[in-house]
């Protein structure tokens, strides 16, 4: 199907649809229609956000949900009419035969829309392909988002120096330094700078063993801490994504090669990265780097240990998505893609240490999008 | 269709998706597969979230996806296996015939799954309808949520009462009280106490006349502040949701009959609420409280003034849910439902006015899951 012969329809909110705040330009929390009809784009909003909607003029025209209700009832008289029978009306008045809607479009709307006779058709692969590539302002919002990321490492890095090491505890401002609260500062210091932290992790020593645990509890001295920070910046949409790994005492030697190991294929990958470079090819240099270092990866019934994830993900008004750097995914990276790198090593009893940067992909290599130094360990 | 007939079938992340934290009780941030079989509830899990969703124990089993992957792909050996091909292969296993998904199921996979072979319904209305019907370690999430909410209100009036007058200005330690200053406070507060605040609500003056803007720039005396928070409790995934209506300075008779008259209509709503009640008959109670006030209600061009939204909304693990109270729909209020109460009135040039409490619905009236002062006059 040509990309062009039906005009793009989606209902979803812009909080949870990457692709709908893509195309709408402006937040709205519940989920809502946005279509395009010629080079027009529109959207129908109720009185609760008509206003709103209206004065952020990104959109050609806001129609209001009421009044077209109103119509669909009026066309079927006989039934309760919904989202469906408005989407269809819609389309009768703009002339559309049919619609191209994104693979995440609610299953049940698309089911109905087809029962009313509209022609239907899910995006083979995603739904806006641009999303991928990033403009100069969508990079600029990225590394703002980075930024936001790098104001919690500051505020990380300054908490743990000042803590202190009794026994097998850290004491900060008289209390016991947990992940919670190493969280709070990280957290209201991003929210103070105009961005919205989410599920920042902060895991010490085996709760850094999975990669998403979010991390609670007393933080141990002369453990590695795992802190990875994707805040949303509010004005945007779009997200910064960091990861650094530190430890506060003394680091053994057996950790310090960790460290250094990912440190080293966190480099080889970004020097691989450029336009045209397969993403696979991106992740089999940190497995290299990996093998020659003699770190073994393991699949148990328990868990895996080792590196067991990808190497990166692109990166914008999503935190997952196109394109993928790992093994499964053979993929050219595009000029001007934006992804993460963050190369990580897990081994219980020792802990995990993963590192994560921020590139955007160019002709001859990449341009740095996060900025932060890699000091790790902290006396 | 017999609600027990299909094994359901979830495809979300639980941060999106409010039936996929219902069913699974851990929180994951990537779209990972849950389903039915028999009694059993399984997942299937990459590396990265298996040990941990794992010794969150909420499931019957823990399946790793890059074992199931591997099945796929035997069996379809010439194609590149994704998700529906996996779940094709958990329901061979499994020996389920099909599946039952929620409205918002993905589209695209819903197509795949049909194209594969398999019978796949989507739900005809709520795909957990207990959902509706909260437990009393519901309530309590939903209070605790509530709980929340209130200590962003404390944070606000103590900023208000201690900001001071300047003409146009309030001035708050020694520099113009914004929007954006009063709701860093609110959700900084609400950070260290274990919740997710999200797009809080304060908004001042004719901004306010647009219920669902966040409100942004200096906050003027005299003027009705509108703040509606509505945060997330990180432990458990439930929303608090409440709404007052403040002003710094003098109000004027026309505001004080505003709010005096909003706040009448709050009362005999939530008066009105018993199970068995139709939500439509307890929004207009708030109608008719306003109409024999004397406020009318418009819809223009550029939007409506008056009462334009509906009374109230379901609330849990979504902030908006089953039921709805409002003229448009007509629905018998459950025993054990809990719903938000809050009417509001919007007139550009003298302000807006909401007042929002949450409740849980009783055999003779309402249990209230919010607590907190509603005086609004700050000197």
């Amino acid at each position: 199907m040509a990309r062009s012969s039906l005009a793009p329809l989606l209902y979803a909110d812009t909080g949870r649809s990457a692709d709908q705040i893509y195309f709408s330009r402006v937040g709205v929390h519940d989920p809502f229609i946005a279509f395009g009809a010629g080079r027009k784009r529109l959207t129908v909003q109720s009185a609760l956000e008509f206003g709103r909607v209206k004065k952020a003029r990104t959109f050609d025209a806001v129609l209001p949900l009421e009044e077209w209700r109103e119509r669909a009832q009026r066309r079927h008289p006989a039934t309760k009419v919904g989202v469906a029978e408005i989407i269809a009306e819609l389309a009768r008045a703009h002339r559309l035969r049919g619609f191209r809607v994104p693979d995440e479009f609610p299953a049940g709307l698309l089911l109905k829309l087809r029962a009313l006779g509209l022609r239907v058709e899910v995006a083979d692969g995603p739904m806006f392909p641009e999303r991928e590539i990033k403009t100069a302002t969508e990079a600029a919002a990225i590394r703002e988002g980075n930024r936001l990321s790098a104001v919690g490492f500051t505020v990380a890095e300054k908490i743990l120096r000042t803590a202190r090491i009794k026994g097998r505890s850290l004491v900060y401002q008289g209390k016991p330094l947990t992940s919670e609260r190493l969280r709070f500062a990280i957290e209201s210091a991003i929210l103070a700078e105009g961005g919205r932290p989410d599920d920042t992790i902060v895991a010490g020593g085996d709760q850094a063993c999975d990669p998403h645990e979010r991390g609670f509890g007393p933080l141990r001295p002369h453990q590695l801490i795992i802190i990875d920070i994707f805040p949303r910046v509010v004005a945007t949409g779009y997200f910064g994504d960091m990861t650094r790994t530190y430890l506060k005492g003394r680091a053994s030697e057996a950790q310090r090669q960790l460290c250094a190991t990912v440190k080293a294929a966190h480099g080889r990958a970004i020097n691989a990265v450029r336009a045209g470079v397969d993403g696979r090819a991106v992740h089999q240099e940190v497995v290299a780097t990996f093998d020659a270092a003699g770190y073994k990866t393991t699949h148990g019934k328990n868990g895996s240990t080792g590196f067991f994830h990808g190497t990166g993900h692109g990166l914008g008004l999503a935190v997952h998505e196109a394109p993928s750097l790992s093994a499964r995914v053979s993929m050219p990276l595009k000029k001007g893609a934006v992804v993460t790198i963050e190369p990580g090593l897990y081994y219980p009893g020792l802990g995990g240490c993963r590192v994560e940067d921020v590139v955007q992909v160019t002709a001859s290599g990449v341009k740095m999008l996060s900025r932060h130094p890699y000091d790790w360990e902290i006396r």
